[in-house]
Protein backbone atom coordinates (compact mmCIF):
# COMPACT_ATOMS: atom_id res chain seq x y z
CA UNK A 1 0.00 0.00 0.00
CA UNK A 2 1.58 3.03 -0.99
CA UNK A 3 2.83 5.30 1.79
CA UNK A 4 0.81 8.71 1.24
CA UNK A 5 -2.59 6.77 2.95
CA UNK A 6 -2.65 8.29 6.45
CA UNK A 7 -2.14 5.44 9.71
CA UNK A 8 -5.87 5.29 10.45
CA UNK A 9 -6.83 4.29 6.94
CA UNK A 10 -3.96 1.86 6.55
CA UNK A 11 -5.39 -0.06 9.55
CA UNK A 12 -8.77 -0.07 8.66
CA UNK A 13 -7.87 -1.60 4.74
CA UNK A 14 -5.39 -4.32 6.68
CA UNK A 15 -8.29 -4.98 8.82
CA UNK A 16 -11.09 -5.41 5.78
CA UNK A 17 -8.91 -7.84 3.98
CA UNK A 18 -8.58 -10.20 6.53
CA UNK A 19 -12.18 -11.04 5.46
CA UNK A 20 -12.86 -13.81 3.75
CA UNK A 21 -12.42 -12.83 -0.51
CA UNK A 22 -11.83 -8.97 0.50
CA UNK A 23 -8.34 -8.98 -1.48
CA UNK A 24 -6.45 -5.62 -1.05
CA UNK A 25 -7.92 -3.61 -3.57
CA UNK A 26 -11.43 -4.25 -2.66
CA UNK A 27 -10.33 -3.40 0.95
CA UNK A 28 -9.03 -0.34 -0.23
CA UNK A 29 -12.92 0.22 -1.79
CA UNK A 30 -14.38 -0.48 1.32
CA UNK A 31 -12.37 1.25 3.12
CA UNK A 32 -12.60 4.56 1.18
CA UNK A 33 -16.19 3.86 1.26
CA UNK A 34 -16.84 3.82 4.87
CA UNK A 35 -14.41 6.87 5.53
CA UNK A 36 -16.91 8.70 3.32
CA UNK A 37 -20.24 7.48 4.69
CA UNK A 38 -21.74 9.71 7.48
CA UNK A 39 -20.61 8.95 11.21
CA UNK A 40 -23.94 7.22 11.92
CA UNK A 41 -23.06 4.08 9.19
CA UNK A 42 -19.84 3.67 10.43
CA UNK A 43 -21.29 3.77 14.39
CA UNK A 44 -23.87 0.97 13.36
CA UNK A 45 -21.37 -0.52 10.96
CA UNK A 46 -18.65 -1.11 14.55
CA UNK A 47 -21.06 -1.44 17.22
CA UNK A 48 -23.17 -4.41 15.31
CA UNK A 49 -19.51 -6.31 14.91
CA UNK A 50 -19.19 -5.80 18.06
CA UNK A 51 -22.81 -6.31 19.18
CA UNK A 52 -22.85 -9.77 17.26
CA UNK A 53 -19.52 -10.62 19.44
CA UNK A 54 -21.32 -10.41 22.67
CA UNK A 55 -24.43 -11.49 22.31
CA UNK A 56 -24.76 -14.51 19.77
CA UNK A 57 -24.09 -17.91 21.72
CA UNK A 58 -25.19 -21.74 20.94
CA UNK A 59 -27.96 -22.96 21.85
CA UNK A 60 -28.92 -25.36 24.78
CA UNK A 61 -30.89 -28.07 22.61
CA UNK A 62 -28.96 -27.89 19.08
CA UNK A 63 -26.44 -25.66 19.14
CA UNK A 64 -27.89 -23.40 16.71
CA UNK A 65 -26.44 -19.23 16.98
CA UNK A 66 -29.24 -17.22 19.60
CA UNK A 67 -28.98 -14.57 21.58
CA UNK A 68 -31.29 -16.39 24.34
CA UNK A 69 -30.58 -19.74 25.86
CA UNK A 70 -32.95 -21.69 23.11
CA UNK A 71 -32.75 -20.23 19.63
CA UNK A 72 -35.43 -19.17 17.58
CA UNK A 73 -35.96 -22.69 16.39
CA UNK A 74 -36.23 -24.76 18.97
CA UNK A 75 -38.79 -22.12 20.99
CA UNK A 76 -41.23 -21.74 17.85
CA UNK A 77 -43.85 -24.08 18.97
CA UNK A 78 -45.37 -24.77 15.16
CA UNK A 79 -42.44 -26.49 14.32
CA UNK A 80 -42.49 -30.20 13.68
CA UNK A 81 -40.51 -31.45 16.86
CA UNK A 82 -40.86 -34.96 15.64
CA UNK A 83 -38.40 -34.31 12.66
CA UNK A 84 -34.89 -33.27 13.26
CA UNK A 85 -32.46 -32.18 10.65
CA UNK A 86 -28.74 -32.91 11.43
CA UNK A 87 -26.52 -30.58 9.83
CA UNK A 88 -22.51 -29.41 10.52
CA UNK A 89 -22.54 -26.00 11.07
CA UNK A 90 -25.22 -23.55 12.71
CA UNK A 91 -24.55 -21.66 9.30
CA UNK A 92 -26.02 -24.62 7.16
CA UNK A 93 -29.61 -23.93 8.94
CA UNK A 94 -29.67 -20.45 7.17
CA UNK A 95 -30.14 -22.78 3.85
CA UNK A 96 -32.96 -25.03 4.94
CA UNK A 97 -34.88 -22.15 6.96
CA UNK A 98 -34.41 -20.67 3.31
CA UNK A 99 -36.15 -23.92 1.12
CA UNK A 100 -39.12 -23.72 4.19
CA UNK A 101 -38.21 -26.93 6.53
CA UNK A 102 -40.41 -26.59 9.39
CA UNK A 103 -38.44 -29.36 11.64
CA UNK A 104 -36.07 -28.78 13.94
CA UNK A 105 -32.20 -28.91 13.98
CA UNK A 106 -29.18 -30.27 15.53
CA UNK A 107 -25.87 -28.87 14.47
CA UNK A 108 -23.31 -31.53 15.18
CA UNK A 109 -20.04 -28.93 15.41
CA UNK A 110 -17.87 -31.16 12.33
CA UNK A 111 -18.12 -34.11 10.64
CA UNK A 112 -16.09 -37.32 11.61
CA UNK A 113 -12.69 -37.57 10.31
CA UNK A 114 -10.22 -40.23 11.30
CA UNK A 115 -7.35 -38.80 9.71
CA UNK A 116 -7.81 -35.53 11.11
CA UNK A 117 -8.36 -37.23 14.19
CA UNK A 118 -12.33 -36.08 14.89
CA UNK A 119 -14.19 -38.90 16.09
CA UNK A 120 -17.76 -39.36 17.47
CA UNK A 121 -16.44 -37.76 21.01
CA UNK A 122 -15.42 -34.39 19.32
CA UNK A 123 -19.36 -33.72 18.00
CA UNK A 124 -22.48 -33.00 19.78
CA UNK A 125 -23.84 -36.58 18.96
CA UNK A 126 -24.36 -36.99 23.25
CA UNK A 127 -26.39 -34.20 22.88
CA UNK A 128 -28.21 -35.83 20.20
CA UNK A 129 -28.82 -38.90 21.39
CA UNK A 130 -30.61 -37.25 24.54
CA UNK A 131 -32.68 -35.25 22.07
CA UNK A 132 -34.33 -38.18 20.12
CA UNK A 133 -37.46 -39.22 22.39
CA UNK A 134 -39.82 -37.52 20.02
CA UNK A 135 -38.56 -38.39 16.71
CA UNK A 136 -39.78 -39.73 14.03
CA UNK A 137 -37.57 -38.85 11.63
CA UNK A 138 -33.51 -38.00 11.06
CA UNK A 139 -32.20 -36.24 7.84
CA UNK A 140 -28.69 -36.20 7.97
CA UNK A 141 -27.87 -32.91 6.01
CA UNK A 142 -24.29 -33.70 5.97
CA UNK A 143 -22.09 -32.37 2.48
CA UNK A 144 -21.64 -34.93 -0.39
CA UNK A 145 -17.89 -35.58 0.81
CA UNK A 146 -16.55 -38.48 2.58
CA UNK A 147 -16.42 -37.10 6.04
CA UNK A 148 -19.95 -36.21 5.25
CA UNK A 149 -21.13 -39.77 4.25
CA UNK A 150 -19.13 -41.30 6.91
CA UNK A 151 -21.31 -38.67 9.48
CA UNK A 152 -24.48 -39.74 8.14
CA UNK A 153 -23.61 -44.08 8.08
CA UNK A 154 -22.52 -43.57 11.60
CA UNK A 155 -25.24 -41.40 12.81
CA UNK A 156 -27.64 -44.03 11.06
CA UNK A 157 -25.65 -46.90 12.96
CA UNK A 158 -27.17 -45.61 16.02
CA UNK A 159 -29.71 -43.78 15.40
CA UNK A 160 -31.71 -46.88 12.83
CA UNK A 161 -31.92 -49.55 16.18
CA UNK A 162 -34.10 -47.10 17.85
CA UNK A 163 -36.46 -47.46 15.55
CA UNK A 164 -35.94 -44.18 14.46
CA UNK A 165 -36.31 -43.32 10.18
CA UNK A 166 -32.58 -41.94 9.34
CA UNK A 167 -32.56 -40.42 5.85
CA UNK A 168 -30.09 -38.13 4.03
CA UNK A 169 -30.40 -35.75 1.36
CA UNK A 170 -30.56 -37.17 -2.47
CA UNK A 171 -27.89 -36.96 -4.97
CA UNK A 172 -27.88 -36.13 -8.37
CA UNK A 173 -28.07 -33.53 -11.19
CA UNK A 174 -28.17 -29.97 -9.42
CA UNK A 175 -31.16 -28.23 -11.34
CA UNK A 176 -30.42 -25.78 -14.20
CA UNK A 177 -26.95 -27.93 -14.63
CA UNK A 178 -25.95 -28.74 -17.77
CA UNK A 179 -25.10 -32.23 -18.57
CA UNK A 180 -21.75 -31.27 -19.84
CA UNK A 181 -20.25 -29.87 -16.77
CA UNK A 182 -21.36 -32.10 -14.55
CA UNK A 183 -18.81 -34.52 -13.47
CA UNK A 184 -18.75 -38.04 -13.71
CA UNK A 185 -19.15 -39.11 -9.94
CA UNK A 186 -22.23 -37.15 -9.91
CA UNK A 187 -23.42 -38.33 -13.30
CA UNK A 188 -22.51 -41.93 -11.86
CA UNK A 189 -24.21 -41.48 -8.77
CA UNK A 190 -27.82 -39.97 -10.72
CA UNK A 191 -27.56 -42.78 -12.69
CA UNK A 192 -27.32 -45.67 -10.10
CA UNK A 193 -30.06 -43.20 -8.04
CA UNK A 194 -32.62 -43.15 -10.74
CA UNK A 195 -36.22 -42.86 -10.51
CA UNK A 196 -39.23 -43.78 -12.41
CA UNK A 197 -41.23 -40.94 -14.13
CA UNK A 198 -44.69 -41.25 -12.26
CA UNK B 1 -33.01 -13.43 5.37
CA UNK B 2 -34.26 -16.24 7.43
CA UNK B 3 -36.14 -16.07 10.84
CA UNK B 4 -34.30 -18.27 12.02
CA UNK B 5 -31.09 -15.79 12.52
CA UNK B 6 -30.77 -14.07 15.54
CA UNK B 7 -31.21 -10.59 15.51
CA UNK B 8 -27.54 -9.08 16.23
CA UNK B 9 -26.80 -11.26 13.07
CA UNK B 10 -29.11 -9.96 11.28
CA UNK B 11 -28.00 -6.59 11.81
CA UNK B 12 -24.27 -7.01 10.91
CA UNK B 13 -25.74 -8.57 7.63
CA UNK B 14 -27.86 -5.90 7.13
CA UNK B 15 -24.87 -3.26 7.81
CA UNK B 16 -22.17 -5.41 5.31
CA UNK B 17 -23.90 -5.32 2.96
CA UNK B 18 -24.77 -1.60 2.33
CA UNK B 19 -20.59 -1.86 0.89
CA UNK B 20 -20.61 -1.39 -1.85
CA UNK B 21 -20.14 -4.49 -4.15
CA UNK B 22 -20.88 -6.65 -1.24
CA UNK B 23 -24.47 -8.33 -1.63
CA UNK B 24 -27.03 -10.33 0.77
CA UNK B 25 -24.53 -13.45 0.31
CA UNK B 26 -21.29 -12.08 0.32
CA UNK B 27 -22.42 -10.05 3.76
CA UNK B 28 -23.78 -13.29 4.97
CA UNK B 29 -20.32 -14.71 4.64
CA UNK B 30 -18.47 -11.87 6.06
CA UNK B 31 -20.85 -11.79 9.26
CA UNK B 32 -20.20 -15.65 9.52
CA UNK B 33 -16.92 -15.06 9.44
CA UNK B 34 -16.75 -11.96 12.16
CA UNK B 35 -18.54 -13.89 14.28
CA UNK B 36 -16.21 -17.19 13.89
CA UNK B 37 -13.17 -14.82 14.40
CA UNK B 38 -12.02 -14.46 18.09
CA UNK B 39 -12.59 -10.97 19.92
CA UNK B 40 -9.44 -9.48 19.28
CA UNK B 41 -10.18 -9.04 15.19
CA UNK B 42 -13.42 -8.11 15.66
CA UNK B 43 -12.76 -5.52 18.22
CA UNK B 44 -9.97 -4.16 15.85
CA UNK B 45 -11.82 -3.91 12.98
CA UNK B 46 -14.63 -1.78 14.61
CA UNK B 47 -12.14 0.40 16.23
CA UNK B 48 -10.56 0.63 13.25
CA UNK B 49 -13.79 1.47 11.45
CA UNK B 50 -14.24 4.34 14.35
CA UNK B 51 -10.75 5.50 14.08
CA UNK B 52 -10.94 6.32 10.28
CA UNK B 53 -13.97 8.27 10.72
CA UNK B 54 -12.39 10.29 13.72
CA UNK B 55 -9.13 10.85 12.48
CA UNK B 56 -8.77 11.65 8.78
CA UNK B 57 -9.23 15.24 8.11
CA UNK B 58 -8.25 17.22 4.82
CA UNK B 59 -4.70 18.60 4.27
CA UNK B 60 -5.41 22.73 4.53
CA UNK B 61 -2.77 23.04 0.98
CA UNK B 62 -4.35 20.09 -1.38
CA UNK B 63 -7.17 17.98 0.83
CA UNK B 64 -5.68 15.05 0.23
CA UNK B 65 -6.30 12.62 3.32
CA UNK B 66 -4.49 13.50 6.45
CA UNK B 67 -4.40 12.91 10.22
CA UNK B 68 -2.13 16.07 10.55
CA UNK B 69 -2.93 19.63 9.28
CA UNK B 70 -0.65 18.98 6.27
CA UNK B 71 -1.15 15.25 4.64
CA UNK B 72 2.24 13.08 4.22
CA UNK B 73 2.65 14.15 0.63
CA UNK B 74 2.93 17.54 1.55
CA UNK B 75 5.23 17.30 4.74
CA UNK B 76 7.71 15.11 2.68
CA UNK B 77 10.67 17.54 1.71
CA UNK B 78 11.91 15.07 -0.66
CA UNK B 79 9.33 15.92 -3.08
CA UNK B 80 9.43 17.49 -6.39
CA UNK B 81 7.53 21.01 -5.19
CA UNK B 82 7.42 22.40 -8.65
CA UNK B 83 5.78 19.26 -10.20
CA UNK B 84 1.84 19.84 -9.48
CA UNK B 85 -0.93 16.76 -10.23
CA UNK B 86 -4.12 17.49 -10.38
CA UNK B 87 -6.76 14.93 -9.28
CA UNK B 88 -10.76 14.91 -8.35
CA UNK B 89 -10.10 12.49 -5.30
CA UNK B 90 -8.21 11.62 -2.66
CA UNK B 91 -8.28 8.23 -3.38
CA UNK B 92 -7.10 8.72 -6.77
CA UNK B 93 -3.33 10.07 -5.04
CA UNK B 94 -2.89 6.05 -4.21
CA UNK B 95 -3.30 5.16 -7.63
CA UNK B 96 -0.10 8.00 -8.57
CA UNK B 97 1.52 6.78 -5.25
CA UNK B 98 1.24 3.96 -6.66
CA UNK B 99 3.65 4.21 -9.94
CA UNK B 100 6.15 6.42 -8.26
CA UNK B 101 5.11 10.14 -8.73
CA UNK B 102 7.24 12.24 -6.66
CA UNK B 103 5.54 15.97 -7.10
CA UNK B 104 2.86 17.05 -5.50
CA UNK B 105 -0.67 16.91 -5.66
CA UNK B 106 -3.90 19.05 -5.12
CA UNK B 107 -7.26 17.66 -4.57
CA UNK B 108 -9.88 19.37 -6.69
CA UNK B 109 -13.18 17.56 -4.68
CA UNK B 110 -15.10 16.66 -7.98
CA UNK B 111 -15.47 17.89 -12.01
CA UNK B 112 -16.92 20.73 -13.44
CA UNK B 113 -20.46 19.81 -15.05
CA UNK B 114 -22.66 22.72 -15.92
CA UNK B 115 -25.40 20.02 -16.63
CA UNK B 116 -25.30 19.06 -12.82
CA UNK B 117 -24.67 22.32 -11.83
CA UNK B 118 -21.07 22.03 -10.88
CA UNK B 119 -19.21 25.64 -11.28
CA UNK B 120 -15.42 26.10 -11.23
CA UNK B 121 -16.54 28.02 -7.68
CA UNK B 122 -17.51 24.17 -6.69
CA UNK B 123 -14.12 23.00 -6.88
CA UNK B 124 -11.18 23.36 -5.12
CA UNK B 125 -9.85 25.84 -7.66
CA UNK B 126 -9.24 29.29 -5.64
CA UNK B 127 -6.91 27.16 -3.32
CA UNK B 128 -4.94 25.24 -6.28
CA UNK B 129 -4.10 29.29 -7.62
CA UNK B 130 -2.77 30.35 -4.38
CA UNK B 131 -0.34 26.86 -4.63
CA UNK B 132 1.15 28.03 -8.49
CA UNK B 133 3.70 29.93 -7.25
CA UNK B 134 7.04 27.56 -7.63
CA UNK B 135 5.20 25.64 -10.19
CA UNK B 136 6.39 24.55 -13.17
CA UNK B 137 4.14 22.09 -14.38
CA UNK B 138 0.85 21.19 -13.44
CA UNK B 139 -0.48 17.94 -14.46
CA UNK B 140 -4.41 17.59 -15.00
CA UNK B 141 -5.06 13.73 -13.99
CA UNK B 142 -8.77 13.62 -14.05
CA UNK B 143 -10.46 10.60 -16.25
CA UNK B 144 -11.01 10.35 -19.60
CA UNK B 145 -14.63 11.68 -19.54
CA UNK B 146 -16.47 15.13 -21.01
CA UNK B 147 -16.63 16.17 -17.66
CA UNK B 148 -12.91 15.51 -17.22
CA UNK B 149 -12.06 16.86 -20.22
CA UNK B 150 -14.14 20.28 -19.85
CA UNK B 151 -12.21 20.44 -16.60
CA UNK B 152 -8.54 20.45 -17.84
CA UNK B 153 -9.32 22.30 -20.62
CA UNK B 154 -10.50 25.13 -17.96
CA UNK B 155 -7.39 24.73 -15.72
CA UNK B 156 -5.03 25.07 -18.48
CA UNK B 157 -6.75 28.10 -20.15
CA UNK B 158 -6.50 29.82 -16.54
CA UNK B 159 -3.10 28.56 -15.89
CA UNK B 160 -1.24 28.06 -19.37
CA UNK B 161 -1.60 32.47 -19.19
CA UNK B 162 0.75 31.95 -15.77
CA UNK B 163 3.48 30.77 -17.77
CA UNK B 164 3.30 27.36 -15.93
CA UNK B 165 2.89 24.19 -18.44
CA UNK B 166 -0.15 22.09 -18.27
CA UNK B 167 -0.79 19.20 -19.23
CA UNK B 168 -2.51 15.96 -19.32
CA UNK B 169 -2.80 12.35 -19.35
CA UNK B 170 -2.17 10.42 -22.76
CA UNK B 171 -5.11 8.86 -24.19
CA UNK B 172 -4.79 5.77 -26.26
CA UNK B 173 -4.78 2.15 -26.14
CA UNK B 174 -4.51 0.15 -22.36
CA UNK B 175 -1.45 -2.37 -22.37
CA UNK B 176 -1.86 -5.55 -22.67
CA UNK B 177 -4.96 -4.77 -24.41
CA UNK B 178 -6.18 -6.98 -27.35
CA UNK B 179 -7.08 -4.96 -30.18
CA UNK B 180 -10.39 -6.60 -31.15
CA UNK B 181 -11.74 -5.53 -27.32
CA UNK B 182 -10.95 -1.61 -27.44
CA UNK B 183 -13.85 0.71 -27.99
CA UNK B 184 -13.70 2.68 -31.30
CA UNK B 185 -13.30 6.09 -29.43
CA UNK B 186 -10.06 4.94 -28.19
CA UNK B 187 -8.87 3.49 -31.31
CA UNK B 188 -9.93 6.50 -33.28
CA UNK B 189 -8.08 8.55 -30.10
CA UNK B 190 -5.16 6.21 -30.45
CA UNK B 191 -4.61 7.06 -33.86
CA UNK B 192 -4.14 10.49 -33.80
CA UNK B 193 -1.98 10.86 -31.43
CA UNK B 194 -0.26 8.18 -32.89
CA UNK B 195 3.63 8.85 -31.96
CA UNK B 196 7.02 8.32 -34.23
CA UNK B 197 8.64 5.01 -33.16
CA UNK B 198 12.36 6.00 -32.14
Amino acid sequence: MASSLPQSLESLIKNLSHLPGIGKKTAKRLGLYILKQDDLYSNELAASIIAVKEKIKYCKYCNNFTESDICLVCSDKSRNFSLLCVVENPSDIILFEKIGFRGIYHVLGGLLSPLDGVGPEDLNIELLLGRLDEINEVVVATGPSIEGDATALYLSKIIQPLNISVTRLSRGLPMGGDLDYIDEVTLDRSMSDRKSID
